[in-house]
């Protein structure tokens, strides 16, 4: 039986969910893009060297057909233990998480893991350059925000506070990251600003 | 059909090559081990913060199964475009790739990628503490071998050099790592000793 991807198809082939394969295709995909080739930019132009982990996975079994690649055949994401950016400039150790949303008003803080801001912390202590990147993507615009206000929201939700950072904290706390050609989201502006 | 792991078969199972799959989950097994607990020990004593990346891989397929977690059903390794550690300590970024070998004399240069020797380049560029952790398996002993050093070597390669790191090369730039209990791989000593 021989299937469109022209690779011989064994038993009866797996359904293939278009709709919800599209979702995941697509979740941050813009932000994350941007972030993607402006640290590409970083990367040639020598300004930085800043580069997304990959996505946690458990790889549970793999096929190795003969004269071809290695196949995963079953494996699921893991919860990430960091953020998912980090890198080096001017020789201080940077890090830092990216977040969009589609609210007008607010970041939920549901899609935020407390291992995260326990990293985001540790980084902190040592030394190193931490914040968000927050994109509120109907309006277009995106905050750097340091790791130590952030956290600082962060822990108030415990003691009764907000479950969602109003965008006024983060214009108040955070600043705004300028969009140009080369640079979509030009974050390393904001640390030169606050840090060098 | 029932499986002996619980779960329903589809279809014709997929054949588990039983020999290979082990080969990958052994690959560098040991040095990997031993450098993920002591980057634990080192995040438990709030000495670094140092993680091992996620293995890149290439998500081609994915099932929503109702009522339960995303499988990855077909997936490919990608190549590491970077090292495969990195983190912070006191303040410095750190970025480093560990190899093991089971010669007993010298290191293949083979399983070394080029972008990651480029990677390396830029590490150094930007004012990063950036190593090699090589060990002989048989003998079980581990070295720290600065990234200048390797590099250097490595370059040689291309006008007629060895495509093998001597040991005596390794000991010569390189400094043995201690073994203790809590820190099997204390790499940290190394950097104690060269940058602070």
């Amino acid at each position: 039986m021989n299937y469109p991807n022209g690779r011989k198809g064994k038993g009866q082939p797996s359904i293939r969910t278009g709709q919800k394969k599209n979702d995941f295709a697509n979740r941050g995909m813009t932000l994350e893009n941007d972030i993607n080739e402006t640290n590409h930019f970083y990367l040639e132009t020598n300004h930085a060297v800043v580069h997304k982990k990959p996505t946690p996975v458990q790889i549970v079994q793999v096929d190795y057909p003969k004269r071809s690649a290695a196949v995963i055949k079953e494996a699921y994401f893991k919860q990430a233990s960091t953020t998912d950016y980090n890198g080096l400039y001017k020789g201080k150790y940077i890090d830092f998480e990216a977040k969009e949303t589609r609210n007008v008003s607010s970041l939920p803080l549901a899609n935020i893991h407390e291992h995260q801001v326990e990293h985001m912390r540790k980084v902190l202590q040592h030394g190193g350059i931490c914040f968000f990147i927050i994109r509120f993507s109907k309006q277009e615009d995106t905050y750097y925000l340091p790791a130590e206000f952030f956290i600082q929201f962060w822990d108030q939700q415990f003691q009764g506070g907000r479950k969602s950072m109003p965008i006024t904290f983060i214009k108040d706390h955070g600043h705004s990251i300028p969009f140009t050609f080369q640079a979509r989201v030009d974050y390393i502006k904001i640390i030169d600003k606050l840090y060098f």
